[in-house]
């Protein structure tokens, strides 16, 4: 079997390790030439707009996934003409767009932040009133890792911030004083079949994820199960194929949906190694009906984002038990290059090591 | 850093897939343009022995492995004058010649099956009265998963043997009644570190690996620090760097040797989800000179090779704990084109599992 990929960065890479040894070949596109997946399987270079490009790509492949959630909604409608593909294109929508996302989890009963659009000065006014202060002003579209918005504490601010990020296709949403953030992994096959990896607490700086403890740390089994309800519910609403992605916010033992990744997702890259099968594996078992590997972790994980930096390898591979991926890419300040999962077999084994962990990767980071 | 394989069997490919995270790139060579590794990197195809081709081969890598024992030693000395060339070409000379191997081991203190040199009619009734029957006669180059050997109980079977198998370059050895096969695979960095995976049991059939125990159902503790011993001996007089895999013969509590592998080594695939870090993966550690991984298992682990035959996957996959290694090879009669590694927390739940993934792999087998 082949598969496409739309998108050749890491987390391509990584679905090729995981799918070679289900005898499976991977082609990738992606707009630039140093796209590292190119690295481990096929690369066709170029835009995802240009459809004798997206023609020659499809050329000769069983099915095709992204694991990059802004490839253009047209794209892969176009592909669908020719080949499967999964997750369903409308998963790939609802995702790029905030207030399509929140609308969609609120019509499926997921408790979100209160959120308002904003086309107009007029439209924020009204949302202020709705979410109060402070609040959150995003563009609906295109933001990532902390960009494409802004946190406002006054009119003066959020007035500022509504002509900086352009004055329409805005979306302003309710600042919620959370305890953490979670995340959970969920998988559905083309069978139906579906499966849930445990809840994971994420860590933040300047917008990036830097570290993902799995399982998250004292989450309670209810909790767990409301987040396994949810992703359940998205799963079924969009007929989902593959490994989808929940990002929520913990308030008490309430869960509050912030946003979704319909592909695999860097909050699940401790799987690699902290569980039976990795979320890589599961996603392409999904796509091709193949029965899913079992979720259960494997002890206790940490995983830590290498960002803008190349650690001393040597010393992140003395650590026992810790488990370097380098995914081949140039070094830039912001740029994620890299991760270092480290599994240990009880929690308390890996408390002790993270901090050495932490601080090869640059990361402050003061526990609970 | 870019890594040359000399061959690009599933070896070669494991390879490649453990050391990509590491950031390696990889570069194959082997006689066949359908060397499966060339599925996930580099290939170049050709004679061992074609030194324009050697060169071209050596062009930008930064060090040389092999994945496949029969390469000439020629072609590693030949490489060896331009970059680094790991593990060393002696221990291929040694492990290509069954009585230089039996030789080297005897002369470090390690006990094997009772040899004899056979060149010449004579050598062989002499040998027969210094091993006595039943006996193995064997040729001392090329012989693999059981090909170039047999077993003779008579002087009429051994003189036929004799002359079936060339009637020169070979070796008679004792017959062991064994209580069964269990091997080690040691690793040694450049640096000098070393380490061990624990003993595994082996099962063969046909003279080929059918089914590996990891770690050995029983095997003592002084069981597995006298195969250390043995192995760090032979690590030691080699200068050896990388993965070495050593076979015994189980008499009681004692160990025999019968043969080593200057690679990774079938008996080790159980290490990618059985093990802390991978033999893959320490091999590559050990040629950098980076920290070896940790070995130590994790719960449980049996390996069924698929031989000559693709399972259903659906059925594989559906076993917990079951994963599978699907080489990306057409399928042959008598051909390694997979393996399935099953792995549980306990002995127990192991036990329990296994007969139907045996089952899958069409192998027959009765537990003790």
């Amino acid at each position: 079997m082949r598969i496409g990929v739309l998108g050749g960065g890491q987390l391509g890479r990584m679905l090729a390790l995981a799918g070679y040894p289900l005898g499976l070949t991977f082609r990738f596109l992606d707009p630039s030439p140093e796209a590292c997946a190119g690295q481990v399987g096929e690369l066709l270079v170029g835009p995802f707009e240009d459809k004798g490009l997206l023609e020659r790509f499809a050329q000769g492949l069983d099915l095709v996934t992204y694991e990059f959630e802004n490839v253009p909604v047209a794209a892969a409608r176009f592909l669908e003409a020719l080949l499967p593909v999964y997750p369903p294109p409308k998963a790939l929508e609802v995702a790029q767009d905030r207030l399509l996302e929140k609308t969609f989890f609120r019509g499926l009963g997921v408790p979100t932040p209160p959120f308002h659009p904003v086309d107009r000065l007029p439209d924020l006014e009204e949302g202020l009133k709705h979410v109060g202060l402070p609040a959150l002003l995003k563009t609906r579209r295109g933001g990532y890792d902390g960009k494409g918005q802004a946190l406002v504490r006054s009119w003066g601010e959020a007035e500022a911030a509504f002509h900086a990020l352009g004055g329409k296709g805005l979306i302003l949403e309710g600042f919620v004083p959370f305890d953490r953030e979670l995340s959970i992994l969920a998988v559905r096959g083309t069978t139906g079949e579906v499966a849930f990896y445990p809840l994971v607490e994420n860590r933040h700086q300047g917008g990036i994820l830097r570290l993902s403890l799995a399982p998250a740390p004292g989450a309670s089994e209810a909790l767990g199960k409301k987040a396994e309800g949810y992703a359940r519910k998205a799963l079924e609403a969009l007929g989902y194929v593959g490994v989808l992605a929940l990002e929520f916010f913990q308030v008490g033992e309430e869960l509050l949906f912030n946003e979704m990744a319909p592909r695999v997702h860097n909050s699940g890259h401790w799987t690699i190694e902290g569980a039976e099968t990795s979320q890589f594996q599961n996603h392409l078992r999904a796509l091709l009906g193949l029965p899913l590997g079992s979720t259960a972790p494997r002890g206790h994980s940490a995983m830590v984002n290498l960002i803008g930096l190349r650690p001393d390898f040597q010393e992140v591979l003395k650590v026992p038990g810790a488990h370097l991926h380098w995914y081949g890419k140039a070094v830039r300040p912001g740029r994620k290059v890299g991760h270092i999962t480290l599994r240990r077999d009880s929690r308390e084994a890996l408390e002790e090591a993270l901090p050495l962990v932490l601080q090869l990767a640059q990361i402050r980071y003061s526990g609970e």
